[in-house]
């Protein structure tokens, strides 16, 4: 192989792929990126196993070929070159020579052979959306997926659910759902739960712009994201989600709207007093004015106000602070809604004009 | 006490004097900053015992007292309140009641009376100095001190050296010597040690600007740095430091200059290669054009060149990267002089013009 190419170009493409290269492994392929300018285009492949990305970069190609490289080495070596065009040879003993201005480097390669294939996917279903979009629904979801160790695998992706007009996205961790919903054009309804290990380095790879589209493709297997000239492609995992759809339509008998950033400060400073004892609650009173918000624990006490408007009864609930300070830092409204209905049942926050997210929490018991 | 002040003022002073708080420590009353309104003024004070920082704040003093709180815990509450006045009073049992807009916290507080007291300085030499410039020194030099298990604790200091009209500040690992010096009037010449620990702490206190001046005073056991209204108190370091001087003005028989970006860029590059295989060295071979800098692993090789300007002779000697590296990073200048003798003498990277810093490196010896 010899090809010239863009160096920061080169750089950005083998920072992408990279993100699919196993860090821990004992196959020594496995940590490796497939440099591949055999089919008249260069292309970088990264795969673990469980996720594949692949680019396409613009290259002269010189002398067509393909070998694998060490991700970590390579990446360094290239994001530390100057700017100007890269050429990266190889000769028949899968040595790597990388030139730019007067720098030189040599470094071993392996045989593209052992080289893992990206699986092929032939889909049944496609959808077109907003890159900017999903990367924020990621981010603003994906905090409550269930820890690796929880013991329950499907709950540690999140689902992606397209029905009625919508796709949703889902997170659930026996503690609390997170929804986050956007208009989308599909004419079947189906769901697919994707690893959060896949979803957190897709977000990396998204564009922020509302704008960049991707092409989502469904197997009974895999999801595939094709966005500009990268690919993505990740093993879905088996098994049966979690029901949420009946929690979040629920029937709640009162409702309060009440300023975001208020709310989320002093749940916030509340916290302070309650995050030495574990699991210590931060408790919320509502009246027809405010809400009360107290801590009280060996490291002392503190006590907050909040004014709102209510529609129902008022009561005195308790809940972890983190779950409302996870949900309240990923909104970016000026105003919540609240709805509950009694001091040992979940509450939802949600936008107070439509249903486009939805964040679940279930309180903690009082004590007499 | 009740005091009340502006909680910005109050938050800036409290995270300044909680960078002489243990964070180990078996004693919790080290765990705890004093606040002071006995004397007419609020003042804030940290003391870990070796070093001790003290600030006053303004504030509307309505009733005298002292009380010690726990740093951490009340560095994060003051720093999450909204941006109001802050109320503090205690009562009789040490009890501490913080108020800022609809926000009231109690938390215990401490008698002042098991507070340790800052030593009482009564200097024999002052200086005054930018806080800038001396802010700039720390950084430039302090990388080069030797680490808290080097079987040398004074070399965990830096050396402040008063003479001929400048200050030296000096640090040494074995391997290397890191100078930087300013001009100062003082009638005296003076040496004194501070731990490296400090200098980190005064570091961050320390303003950017080259136009804030500051008071450094000196008695046999203690240095002190007065800036604004903050005050640092710290212990010195006691023994005698290495005769740095002897070194830093050996004669040298040849002369580089060399562009330091070019030179800090390709060394990076190079050591890319070594850096897996501790120790191993980069290699230059400098001649009449340029400088070759090569690194040989079983991870590959690199190749570099740097064009220079020679006075002298050429050679090849062998170097710790890192010790380049750490020196180069925060040399400002575009040009650098590299002096020099013989592949297993040291070399000096100096300022072309004047001698205001200079990097003593030790060379690693070549297989032949």
């Amino acid at each position: 192989m010899n090809i010239i190419c863009n160096k920061n170009q080169l750089a950005k493409g083998v920072g992408i792929v990279s993100r699919a290269v196993s860090g821990k492994t004992t196959l020594p392929i496995l940590e490796c990126i497939l440099l591949d300018a055999t089919s008249g285009e260069f292309t970088l492949i990264g795969n673990d196993l469980d996720m594949g990305i692949k680019t396409v970069l613009e290259a002269n190609i010189k002398e067509q070929g393909t070998i694998a490289v060490n991700a970590k080495i390579f990446n360094e070596i290239i994001r530390k070159l100057p700017d100007e065009d890269v050429s990266i040879e190889t000769d028949e003993r899968n040595n790597i020579t990388i030139r730019c201005a007067k720098s030189k480097f040599n470094i071993p390669g392996q045989s593209s052979a052992d080289f893992p294939e990206l699986p092929t996917i032939e889909s049944n279903h496609q959808l077109v959306l907003s890159q900017g979009i999903f990367k924020n629904m990621i981010h603003e979801t994906i905090f409550s997926i269930a820890p690796e160790d929880s013991g329950r695998p499907i709950l540690t992706g999140e689902l992606i659910d397209v029905r009625d007009g919508y796709l949703h996205l889902v997170a659930v961790d026996g503690f609390r759902i997170s929804m986050r919903r956007t208009e989308v054009n599909s004419e079947n309804d189906f769901k697919v739960t994707v690893p959060g290990k896949a979803l957190n380095e897709i977000h990396k790879i998204l564009a922020s712009e509302d704008d960049e589209l991707m092409t989502v493709s469904f197997t009974g297997k895999h999801i595939l994201f094709q966005m500009n000239e990268t690919l993505v492609v990740t093993r879905l995992l088996e098994g049966e989600f979690l029901q949420y759809q009946r929690n979040l339509s629920m029937d709640f008998t009162s409702k309060i709207r009440i300023n975001k950033k208020d709310l989320l400060d002093s749940i916030d400073r509340a916290a302070l007093i309650s995050r030495e004892s574990k699991n210590s609650p931060v408790r919320l009173e509502i009246d027809k004015e405010k809400m009360v918000i107290t801590s009280n624990t060996e490291l002392g006490s503190a006590y907050e106000e909040v004014p709102l408007q209510l529609e129902g009864e008022g009561l005195t609930i308790a809940f972890n602070p983190k779950y409302y300070l996870e949900a309240l830092r990923v909104i970016e409204e000026e105003e919540v809604c609240i709805l509950y209905s009694s001091s040992l049942t979940p509450c939802i926050i949600q936008d107070p004009e439509k249903e486009d997210y939805q964040y679940f929490i279930l309180p903690i018991r009082l004590h007499a």
